[in-house]
């Protein structure tokens, strides 16, 4: 992808265009425009109220319209049809003309942040220790106490923070990045453009005892003999935790994007770009499907199966196998703490007003006839 | 603050008591006392049922007013009313009268653990890795394995654990008090007095993505070029996650404690006094106003506002804003698992219930008079 | 107990059996097999559908039994029982008879995951950063970047991974096994066998906050003195937090095994052998009784007492005290986004249902009756 100028120097706005072009992006300015009009330097990149007049801003969300209005902003994506519905009002901003402009905000975010990535130190810091079998491709950059262990390999242009540590036998590919203090237990292999935040752990022993009567109540410990294998272009979040399996792998397919402080138990297999908002845990020996999304704090009891398609809403306990596309809920609505009292003692009680209510009804159905005859 | 003795050596009782006032708490022992009963050395804290004879306790519950009868340590602090109700009982342990008794067995507590602070290492170890662009005030000290990237600034008197890391660019300012393993990404401005534990994480990446239709299902990252700004005086527990905002920062205010294991959103925004205990969620963009509570594994969607004073019990997710001040419950009332298929197979069928009941009333209201004619 | 050869190798079967038989596990091949039969060489151990002509399998789940028709195992673990109702089909496999499958597999899984620990390195790493008052017992292994601060004593045979941290006066037993970035704050201890896991944390400072008058709104932290001992044979999960106490200790019992990203709040206790799956909350003073379970999830109201034998269902907030042994449960029930819109309407509005069918129930009871005279 190519390279911007420094947001310093500021970027012609034709150039970021052209650039967003060239990976596929369908984006213009109005074809009415003079094209000797000349192009503002973008050098930042900021919401509609907060853009200032050297920077680009975008509306995604069609309910944020009128902020428009007084956009200060150079530039702004917009699609097509809501400029047709503002043109006439003409703007002090350029509009940049796009089908997708949260998808083109997003890439321009990027390119703006691949500045100050491309800015990281370089190499491999003198305090970091490095097993002698262990195998860096060129361009590989490894930050100050890292750790890499015996037989790790970690591919071409892949960066670690500071106090990463890469457990023996894993692997990690091409142009990764690991922020500070990500841990790869011994066994763990991640794909291509993997970026792990802080504190995520991958490969910690998934939770298996069996009871041992030899000690009335004890667990013996089953060692956690399987793996984590995850796939390309996967982001995990910060102090989210990836078990290994018990004997096969957990198994992260490509695209999948976890937010912070998930839990994945061992032997799950969660399928292409499913996404998990912050605070989920799936049990063990899951099965998610593909492109399923569970919002936050959502919850899969162990040994289910969710099917492709399959989005769970926020602070939902799902305890059975969902096979059918769509959206699920189980959330106990919020109240008033005196309201939800009265409701939630009724709520302990709904097998008795379902007696009484059936009471009613065998007795509406035969009661008055028989007392007149 | 003053700084008192060592506790193996012991500090007056007096002297407790005179540094307790200097600091503007009002305590004293009852005037009834004569002025040359002889002082004595307090070496320990301890709870009623606990703490020995050269310790001081607290009453602070009045639900545990009866353990006075029993208590050994050498004072304890009262309410002036407490003290009235059992004085002629002639308890053995000096009374220390404070209206705020729970207050002053904070300080109290605070004061000892000073001590331990106080013997510290002191200065710059030389593990450290600290880049030549980062500022160190006076009186830093920074424990082994710490990285200081470059441009980070450190305030007079902050303390550094074992092994953090502070990102490029990232502030902390005066007497911090970072356990091991703290991580500030890049962009991160603390401000005084701030206490971090361990494996807190502050300035990842915000969970942003655009989907992306050139590949059908996948998701483009949203680069989050937003901060984490955070107050004075604030505590963020141990495993906690303040993720960055997208364009703008996420923000705490002064004086937020968050317990462990809590996440916040990316752009949200914590009002000053506001305290959240373990296992929190907040929802990126939202906005929870001044001296807030939300107990443990309570949950916030995305989006919302709460207002002041708004206080959310345990497990209780909010899906929606609130602006009234008050107590705010969602909980599934839990009972013994029987009990509970039963209650929760009647809740799927409320709907159905609710109809049976309108027809009941419908019969009711026109049924026997209309048979009777 | 014995080692076996390496996997590499492999080790005969009954060489495998005579070592379960010195550790107290009954387990023996069928008598009707002749002695002079070779004895297949164990090289790995995998589940029903995946192990290999050189693995030993097992069949712990009865439901999983038809999975034995298409074993390619060597031998694999069954109840003597399940032999007698399929020795009659002459499987591939040799059987391994043993009463409790389940745990053989535990132990077998122990051995093979024993050499792959015997092959991690020795000795004390230079990188490690080891205070002069700190003991370390004979064959204690300290991986690179940890520290062990002033009169922290650890045990023969205890490893450290990476980057661990072992606080002022922190104590490890024998033997434990102690994952990379490990934190143990100062005053923790800890009994033998233990294993714990990367980012888990032990005595960051409980949740302790009085309110402080002197500037409304505002907490005064108190410092938490207490700490954590934890007993022998317990194992703890990647990121989970158990606080230090106030003023007495947090403490867990012997065999206590807890999994990743739970919070055990301050002063609680957890007794022997009780056992909590991911992302479980304990709030803090809260006594947990022995041989309990707590599913993934589940939290737990401060200040509560759960007693021997309680077992939690996944999801649920116990929100008071339970002192008979059972199953306890309050979790929503999950369902169609719709479905649930409906149901939960009507479950805001309970207590006016309730009220509505009394007053049917009460016209039933009088109405017709007075109607007719």
């Amino acid at each position: 992808m190519p390279v911007l100028l420094p947001p310093g120097q500021g970027t012609p706005l034709d150039r970021l265009l052209a650039e967003a072009n060239t990976v596929g992006i369908d984006c213009k300015l109005p074809s009415t425009r003079k094209p000797d009009t000349s192009q503002p330097l973008i050098r930042g990149l900021g919401s509609l109220t907060a853009a200032g007049p050297e920077e680009i801003s975008f509306l995604s969300n069609p309910r944020l319209q009128s902020q428009l209005h007084d956009c200060q902003a150079a530039a702004v994506i917009v699609t097509p049809a809501v400029w047709e519905s503002i043109r006439d009002e003409t703007p002090g901003f350029l509009p940049v003309l796009c089908s997708e402009p949260y998808l083109l905000y997003a890439l321009v975010a990027q390119w703006f942040d691949r500045h100050r990535l491309g800015s990281l130190p370089q190499g491999i810091h003198p305090t970091a220790v490095i097993a002698e079998s262990a195998e860096l491709e060129e361009g590989v950059n490894i930050g100050p106490h890292c750790v890499v262990e015996a037989g790790a390999r970690i591919g071409r242009g892949t960066r670690l923070g500071p106090g990463c540590v890469i457990g023996a036998g894993s692997t990690l590919g091409q142009d990764c990045l690991l922020h500070a203090r990500v841990t790869l237990y011994h066994g763990v292999t991640i794909g291509d453009r993997a970026i792990l935040h802080t504190g995520c752990v991958l490969g910690a022993d998934g939770f298996g005892f069996a009871p041992d009567p030899r000690t009335p109540g004890a667990w013996a410990k089953i060692a956690q003999l399987g793996g984590v294998v995850v796939g390309d272009d996967v982001e995990i979040g910060a102090n989210t935790t990836v078990d290994r399996g018990a004997l096969d792998n957990t198994v992260l397919g490509n695209g999948v994007k976890l937010d912070n402080q998930i839990m994945i138990g061992h032997n799950s297999q969660v399928g292409d770009y499913t996404a998990m908002a912050a605070c989920v845990g799936v049990a063990g020996s899951t099965i998610i499907g593909k492109r399923c999304t569970l919002a936050g704090a959502a919850m899969t009891a162990g040994h289910l199966t969710l099917g492709d398609d399959v989005h769970v809403s926020g602070a939902t306990a799902v305890t059975s196998s969902i096979h059918k596309p769509g959206r699920y809920t189980g959330v106990f609505p919020y109240s008033d703490h005196s309201e939800w009292q009265r409701n939630a003692a009724v709520l302990t009680q709904l097998g008795a007003l379902r007696r009484r209510l059936r009471t009613l009804e065998r007795q509406q159905s035969q009661g008055p006839a028989g007392d007149q005859e």
